[in-house]
């Protein structure tokens, strides 16, 4: 399967990559641009984005760019520094690229940016372990 | 303002702490247990919870470990290893607990174990920056 | 290969622990102890340890710990809190314990105290990747 | 003071990385590139660069970098993912850059690369505490 396909797959399943209205802007080999807005259900008691907000965004970005080489992946490992705080209405951009693949792991760095400012609001790096299972091959047992 | 009260006042607000239907067990100074329960719609695309579930739920702990002190604290840097998979009906519970306080910043650990089985399904670690405005008199400049 | 025999081997050539003054004060399946003391040549510009040398303890104990079960790991990712500085004649301790043990991966926890007063200088994660190479068998290929 | 100066009299007292043989390549405001080689008396038990030395030369790069800007600081979070192997003669670079300053809290990327090829053998990240105490003026009590 493609890149796209892989991830469209995922995301047509993925019920909490949708309720974050999370959209797909561009996905390739290792890559992945994910875009969503944050919302008044999404804060926090300071009435700010939650940090699981932009975690789960940049998670989901792991998840995308790590699966679209092919061979399913699962997170191991992931760190965020949130250095800006959101606020209801901002629009986020995560883009997540590969920094380094081997055969049983990738490690993956997410940077994600308010949309109009540019300005960094949280940085994600991700590890993740690497299955023999293939997305063009996803029945046999693993 | 006591533990208690500082994250009751906290959890009022916390809209997404209560879309994930977080409750809280017990409160002490620099600790937080808290439990959930898997839904459908915290599901990623391979059926399981999402990441950003259990991060968010221990980033919740985080944050109310680390105010229950009496002065706000706002996180900079968490990581979180995933150990296992979560199923739709799982409940589970976080345990913040203060691993070191200093004037400005604060270490804490919170562990997530699945409450009938008592195994370990993640480990987090989060990093807050402690301000000096404090919560039994949060109105001035700060 | 016991947890003893395994890391003594590792040690006998472990040319950098040996330089560190590292001391192995015990070892388990999962677990490592080790002691080591603050030296002028290990201290940094500010006077105190440069972090390299907690860091480098903890990766010790972390190596001796992961691979104590009998096949060869490697490190993929780690992190340290530094949360007290130490000075020239500090005698401090790493414990590495188990977190979480799977086919391909370990997740360990390595708290560094200062023996005489027992107050935690550090806290270190590492993830290892587990190969299936055995310290029973090491000479095939892998 | 201006970058430049404060490195050297970082360095000028860092016996560690001295002991390193840690060489400054370019120092600026947020940033600093350093190169190194690999020593037999820096390897461990498997025969390559103990986790400790690419560690070390990257949080000297912290360091450096941010007590750059005129304020002292200090790390209170760190992490490392290796890549690659290292082995004796290697010659390293890193490569520290600022991903985001804040008043109170500055956030750091470096990168090791291996110089010959160019390929990434360690990414770091770090997290430091600024204090107010400034090197053009260190005595104040801070």
């Amino acid at each position: 399967m493609a890149p796209q396909q892989i991830v469209e797959t995922m995301y047509a399943n993925d019920a909490f990559s949708q309720w974050l209205g999370i959209e797909i802007v561009a996905v390739g080999v290792g890559t992945a641009v994910l875009r969503m807005t944050i919302r008044p259900d999404m804060t926090n008691g300071f009435g700010i984005a939650h940090g699981g907000i932009s975690y789960s965004l940049a998670d989901s970005a792991l998840a995308f760019a790590s699966n679209s080489h092919g061979r399913m992946a699962v997170s191991i490992e992931t760190a965020i520094s949130h250095t800006a705080a959101l606020k209801v209405g901002d629009v986020v951009v995560a883009r997540a690229e590969l920094e380094h693949l081997s055969h049983k792991t990738g490690l993956y760095r997410v940077a994600i940016v308010r949309e109009e400012l540019g300005d960094l609001v949280a940085v994600f790096k991700g590890t993740v372990y690497r299955k023999e299972k293939e997305w063009a091959n996803p029945t046999p047992a693993s």
